[in-house]
């Protein structure tokens, strides 16, 4: 039961990013037969603190036993539970040019929690090859492709920033809730669509002004 | 003298991405020439609202005139100069897989105050081959190839996990001081070197989380 009130707050982002780390760890030890791990143990293995494990664990209500830790099994299968683990989510991708093809065969895409099932492009070119095994299809068949997966799709544009828009509105025309969007540009969709944009020049521009002020740049600049 | 004052002064992520829009804009209306600018017209072309615009603004040194707005001309130096648009920072990229040639070929790496000097890979049937009409060399090459364009190269991870740790020490002994990993692992550096990790999975993951406990999934799980 606490699992399922668990699932219902809001976890941080950050937290959502470290129960991986937690679940990888827990997950190695249940199934080399250890019954249980010390928050200590388990927080060196994740590579995080301590209290910081803790607190993230104790918000998915799972508080651990003083002098015993916690136990592997039943942490595994809350971790997995928060996370949706139990359930492959499927994820398509619009746009095969080199940076869709690198999503389509990043590890984070396919495999663990995700599974890749639908690759689309516009080029006739391109539709009708295989990318990884998988046949490309065409844009103009999205929608209908899409649909017989459900909303839990998943639906990352990897297109130029041009055509973004126009894939957006078929995902969500086919009842796509979640958008990945990598184009460089906004996307306009329902407010029951989620969108998150990831702009790889961001980093990039941050890093660039970080080194111009940061002190490492200073001690640069000083005489040898 | 007030924009010197203000590089100085450190910006927070989020205005240091929102300053390149209104650069965009100002630049555009200088160059029509067009000499002065209402924060309400100017934040309406970024996509802002002006109580931001001045905002952020304000935090380079630039404040406007009431009833006149701001000097397209001068603010359009300013946000240059905070920026380092007047300086072009060399990019070296490490790892010529789909990622790498992706980031190779995306406008935010090349061109946009950036340019992108050497490509870098282990694997002999790649080195010496071309992309985007740069040459791919040898990664044992990489501490010499970049000396060449000093301590201002921002080094740029897009091996696998099991080669960036390597890569990262090369690039530290090229005295390269920012580095951009894509690699799914944590990079060990010393503290002169700033490096920002850029996790393709984890937007995944924090995307399958909100929608299994967003409103949207609620409403998607309602009955007919």
């Amino acid at each position: 039961m606490k699992v399922e009130v668990a699932e219902r707050r809001e976890l941080s982002d950050a937290t959502v990013l470290r129960l991986p780390l937690y679940l990888e760890a827990v997950a190695a030890l249940a199934a080399r037969g250890v019954a249980s791990v010390s928050s200590e143990e388990l927080a060196a293995s994740a590579h995080v603190s301590s209290a910081m494990l803790r607190k993230d664990l104790s918000q998915i209500g799972s508080l651990g036993v003083r002098g015993v830790g916690y136990d592997t099994a039943v942490l595994t299968d809350q971790l997995v539970s928060v996370l949706g683990r139990h359930e492959v989510r499927p994820v398509v991708i619009v746009g095969m040019g080199r940076l869709g093809q690198a999503l389509a065969s990043h590890g984070g895409f396919d495999g663990d929690g995700f599974e890749v099932v639908g690759l689309f492009d516009h080029d006739p070119q391109v539709v009708g090859s295989s990318v990884l095994g998988l046949p490309v299809q065409d844009v103009a068949s999205l929608t209908e492709a899409v649909c017989e997966h459900g909303s839990r799709v998943i639906g990352v544009v990897a297109t130029p920033a041009s055509a973004a828009q126009q894939v957006a509105e078929l995902l969500v025309a086919a009842d796509v809730r979640a958008i990945l969007n990598f184009a460089p540009t906004t996307l306009q969709v329902p407010p029951t669509t989620d969108v998150r944009a990831v702009d790889l020049s961001s980093e990039l521009r941050l890093l660039a002004y970080r080194s111009r002020i940061s002190p490492a740049s200073a001690l640069g600049g000083a005489p040898a």
